[in-house]
């Protein structure tokens, strides 16, 4: 797959991204991960590589939380669509016997 | 809600996280964080302060692709459910005239 290269500003330096992702998609996530390191600048004085660090866990955090929630969406999805098999036969004999 | 105090160490420096999660929660996003630091760490020459920002990127990367997902999931559900939904009342007449 043909490589993308994307170039980006995060927290006033560029940074150019290599990958396979679109640059809209690249734009999208440096413009997040901007947004993140604005707000963390806004309420702690700690020196911008510790800055960084915690928007990374910041991130991470959500990103686990949205991985739980995949899951549980998954098995809750699974759960409707086994359900829906098994009721799906049943009707459709009690028609023919209609 | 009590706020909890959580020490971890990431890239061989202590952070105190304050908030309302779980230390063990607090834990599981910091390994993460250390093991995303220490696998870029392995590709790239960049200074620390600029490989905690790639860090923050690709982790944010996921997390978007992620909440991608849920959407997906979710609508996916509720399609799966209003279609049950429907054809319920229909099962359900068919088996009292029966």
């Amino acid at each position: 797959m043909e490589k993308i290269k994307t170039t980006v500003r995060i927290a006033g330096r560029e940074y150019t991204m290599t990958g396979t992702d679109s640059e809209e998609h690249i734009h999208r996530v440096a413009a997040y991960v901007d947004r993140k390191m604005g707000e963390a600048t806004l309420v702690t004085r700690m020196p911008d590589n510790m800055i960084s660090v915690l928007v990374a866990m910041n991130v991470a955090d959500e990103l686990l939380k949205a991985q739980d929630e995949n899951t549980r969406l998954r098995r809750e999805l699974l759960a409707v669509t086994s359900a829906a098999d098994l009721a799906g036969p049943v009707a459709a004999a009690e028609q023919t016997e209609a």
